[in-house]
C-alpha cells in the first residue's frame, strides 16, 4: 500500500521533533498503523534556517496553502500556532478533503466547535491530543478509556511554565521574577510569558478537557481565570508550614446542576499525588463515578512529548484510512502480521542492584567472610548494616545493599554465603528498582 | 437505531457492576457510543441467587452457550474467569459472529494469540482493557496513546492484593500472615490466594502489557515470576531505614537485543511515584523514547473500576458498529448532536476553603477586628498565624486558613478587611483544593 503522505505546517521545536520521531521510529510506527507514514512537504517561515531534523525527501515552501492545496497529501499537521491564520488553514484543509492533526490549544478552545462541525460534515478527523498536557494521552483517556463513567471531577497541572516557576520558588527560595527569568533562559517560558503565567494557556486546555469530560460545547468564556503573578515566596513558605504546596490548577467540576470551570493557584495537601508533581511536568486527576480517582502524569511540553501525541493522532488517522473496517485498532497494538517473536534477555547477564538479608552467627570475622565472597565475584557493596547485635548466642540479621552487578554473580555469591557454616538461614534477596 | 444487545456471562462482582453502570449511566453512554446498549441476557451458575444489580429485562440462563448461540446478541461479555471453558465460549462466540469483551487476564495471557487470530479472521473485536489494572485504561494508552514511541521500559504495581499486604505490613506493623488474613476478610484476596501472592496474576497482566508495548506475541512462559510470600516485616523495616519501600512490580524492559520480563518484589526509592502507591491501588510507569516517563494511576480491581473498563471496551465496539465509518470516535467524545450547552455554576455559591494572607498594622486588637469580620459573614477559621511579629513599626503578615465557606462571603470579608485602617496591602487569597 502507498505510504500516507503528510504535510507539516511549522518546523519549530514540535515540528522538527515530529519529523524526527516519524523517521526514528518509522518501522515500529508502520507496524502499528498498517501503513508507512511519510512527511513529504513542510511550510516554514524562513526557508534558509537550519533545522534540527533530517529534511531528506521533504519539499519546503513558505506558503502553507501550497500544502493545503496539494492533492497528494492525505493529512495536514498544523503546528504554526496562533488563531486566525491557523483557522483559515484548517478549514481549507477540511474543504480539500484532508484530515488534520493539530497541537493548537488556542485554536481548538476558541474555534473548535466550527472546526469539528465542518470535519464531521466532510467525514474527516481533526485530531488534537497534542493540544493538552503534551505527551500524556489524556484526551484519548477521557474520550474512550473512561467512556463508561459519569465524570465527577477533573483537576490538573496543565501549564508546565507555572509549575516550573512555583517549584523553583519553593525549592530554591528564589523570587517570582528570578524563577520566571530562569524559565525563560531554559526555554520553558516565552519572551512574553503572559499567556502562561496569567493562566490563559491552562484555561484553553481546561476548556478542551471539560468539553470531552462532560459532553458540552467548547466554551472558553465560561472559565474563571487567575494566574500566578501575585504568588510570593512567603505564600509558598507559609503554605508549606501548614502542610500544603501551592499549585496552579485547572478545575472542572459538577456543581449543583451546572459546571464550575476555573484556573487558579491552589493549596494542595502535600500527601496528595498532584502535590508531588514538580518542575515542568503535568498531571491530571480524573474522578469518574465508576472508576473512582485516576491520575495521569507525564511531560507537558517539549519536542519529544508533544511529537509523541502528534504521531499517536497520526496513527489513529491512518488506522481509519486502512483496510480492515471491522477491526481498525489491532488487538495487540501492532498489526497481526507484524508481531515479532519475543526474544528473552539472558537473565544471567542482567545488571541490577540488590538488597540481601543474611542470617548469620553473631561472631567476629563473619562480615569479613561475607564481604570477601561478594568481592571475589565482583559484587561491590553500597551499604552493610548488622542488626540487633545482642547476646552473641542467637544468629543475627545482616542487611547488605549492593551496587549494580550481574544477576548471575549475585546468585553465585548467595549460594556461597549460604554454604558458610555461620549461615543460619537462606539469604533473602530483593532487587532494587529505578536506581542507577 | 436498534439498541446494541449484549449478553453477560457471569454476574458476580464485576458482572453486576457492569450491568449497574450500563443502567446508571445509560444516557451518557448512548450519547458517547451513538447507540443504546442493553444487556438482554445473562448466564449465571445459580439462577436463584440475589444479585446486587437490577435484572429487569435480563433473561437468565445457566447455560452460557444459550447466549453464544443467540442470534439477537451482538456482543458477549465474558466474566466467568478460568481458562478452558472461557476459551471454548470465546471461540464459539467469534465463530457465531459476535464481538467479545473480557476481563479474563489468564485467558488472554495464555490463549490470546489463537483468540486474536480467530477474531481478526472473522472481522471481529476481542476487547480486554479490563484484564489489566482495573479501571486504568492502560491498554488503550499503550496501544493508541503512545503509538509513536519506541517503548523502553514498563513497570507497574499490577496486583492490588500484593500491594495491600505490603502496605499493611509497613503501615500497621503486622505480619505477612495477619495482612493476608485481613485482605481475605475484606475480599481483596481469594480463599486460595496463591495466584495473587505468588505473582502469577501479575505475570498474566505483564504478559499482556509487554506484548502491546513491544509488538511481540503473547508469551506467558517468558516471564520470570517471584511472589511476596518470603517478605518479612523486618525486610520492610530495613528497606525503609535505607530510604526504600518494598513493592511487588511487573517489569518489561529492553535489554540488549532482547526483552527482560519479570515479576518480583523490588526496593523502590521512596521519592519515586510508584513508592507512594498504597493499598489496593495500581500504577503503571511507561517510558517511551519520545514521551519520556509517564505514569497511570487508579484502582486495580473492584466492581466499579473493572466495570468502567468493560463498558469503555463496549463503547469502542459499538463505535465500530455504528454509521459514520470515517469518524467513529467523535471529536469531543460525545456524538456531535449529543453535546449539551454548558451550564455554568453560580460562582458566588461555590463552597471552598481559603488561604488568606493579610498585611496589617502590628498592634493589639487587629486580630480581633479581622476575626469579627470573618465571623459576621459566616466564614469560620481553621488556623490563624501571625508572622514575623517584630518591632511593631512595620506592617506584619497574618495568614488565615478558613473552613469551607461560600465564595461570595469570603469575597465580601476580604473587601471589608481591606477597608480597615490597619490594612496595609490587598489581601492575597488562594483556594484550597481536595480538602473536605
Amino acid at each position: 500500500m502507498k505510504p500516507v503522505q503528510v504535510g507539516v505546517i511549522g518546523l519549530g521545536t514540535v515540528g522538527s521533533g515530529t519529523v524526527d520521531v516519524l523517521i526514528r521510529n518509522g518501522t515500529e510506527i508502520a507496524r502499528r498503523a498498517g501503513r508507512e507514514i511519510q512527511v513529504t512537504r513542510a511550510a516554514v517561515r524562513d526557508i534558509k534556517r537550519d533545522r534540527s531534523c533530517d529534511l531528506t525527501g521533504i519539499a519546503l515552501t513558505q506558503d502553507p496553502f501550497d500544502l493545503v492545496n496539494d492533492p497528494d497529501l492525505d493529512v495536514i499537521i498544523e503546528l504554526m500556532g496562533g488563531c486566525d491564520d491557523a483557522y483559515a488553514l484548517v478549514m481549507k484543509s477540511l474543504e480539500s478533503g484532508k484530515h488534520v492533526v493539530t497541537a493548537n490549544k488556542a485554536l481548538i478552545a476558541t474555534r473548535g466547535n466550527e472546526i469539528f462541525e465542518r470535519a464531521s460534515a466532510n467525514g474527516l478527523v481533526v485530531a488534537f491530543e497534542a493540544s493538552v498536557a503534551g505527551g500524556i494521552p489524556i484526551i484519548k483517556v477521557l474520550r474512550e478509556g473512561l467512556a463508561g463513567n459519569r465524570i465527577i471531577n477533573l483537576e490538573g497541572i496543565l501549564n508546565g511554565t507555572c509549575n516550573y516557576i512555583l517549584t523553583q520558588i519553593r525549592e530554591r527560595q528564589v523570587s517570582y521574577e528570578e524563577a520566571l527569568k530562569d524559565a525563560q533562559a531554559l526555554g520553558y517560558a516565552e519572551a512574553d510569558p503572559h499567556f502562561d503565567v496569567a493562566g490563559i494557556d491552562a484555561a484553553h486546555k481546561l476548556t478542551i478537557l471539560a468539553s470531552i469530560a462532560y459532553g458540552i460545547h467548547l466554551d472558553f468564556n465560561s472559565v474563571q481565570i487567575e494566574g500566578i503573578e501575585h504568588i510570593t515566596q512567603s505564600d509558598i513558605r507559609y503554605a508549606e508550614e501548614l502542610g500544603f504546596r501551592i499549585k496552579h490548577l485547572g478545575l472542572a467540576r459538577r456543581y449543583g446542576d451546572g459546571l464550575d470551570l476555573r484556573v487558579h493557584p491552589c493549596l494542595v495537601a502535600e500527601h496528595q499525588l498532584l502535590a508531588s508533581v514538580s518542575g515542568v511536568m503535568n498531571a491530571v486527576l480524573v474522578e469518574g463515578d465508576a472508576v473512582g480517582k485516576t491520575v495521569y502524569y507525564g511531560a507537558g511540553a517539549g519536542a519529544g512529548p508533544t511529537a509523541s501525541a502528534v504521531v499517536a493522532d497520526l496513527v489513529d488517522v491512518v488506522r481509519t484510512l486502512t483496510a480492515d473496517p471491522n477491526n481498525r485498532v489491532p488487538h495487540l497494538a501492532f498489526q497481526p502480521g507484524q508481531l515479532a517473536q519475543s526474544n528473552t534477555a539472558s537473565r544471567a547477564e542482567v545488571m541490577g542492584a540488590h538488597y540481601l538479608r543474611l542470617t548469620v552467627a553473631d561472631r567476629p570475622g563473619v562480615l569479613g567472610e561475607v564481604t570477601k565472597i561478594l568481592g571475589d565475584r565482583g559484587v561491590s557493596i553500597r551499604a552493610i548494616h548488622q542488626k540487633d547485635s545482642g547476646s552473641g548466642s542467637q544468629p543475627v540479621p545482616v542487611v547488605i545493599l549492593t551496587h549494580r552487578a550481574r544477576e548471575a554473580d549475585v546468585a553465585m555469591a548467595i549460594r556461597a554465603i549460604e554454604g558458610l557454616t555461620v549461615s543460619a538461614a537462606p539469604v533473602v534477596r530483593i532487587r532494587l528498582e529505578g536506581e542507577e
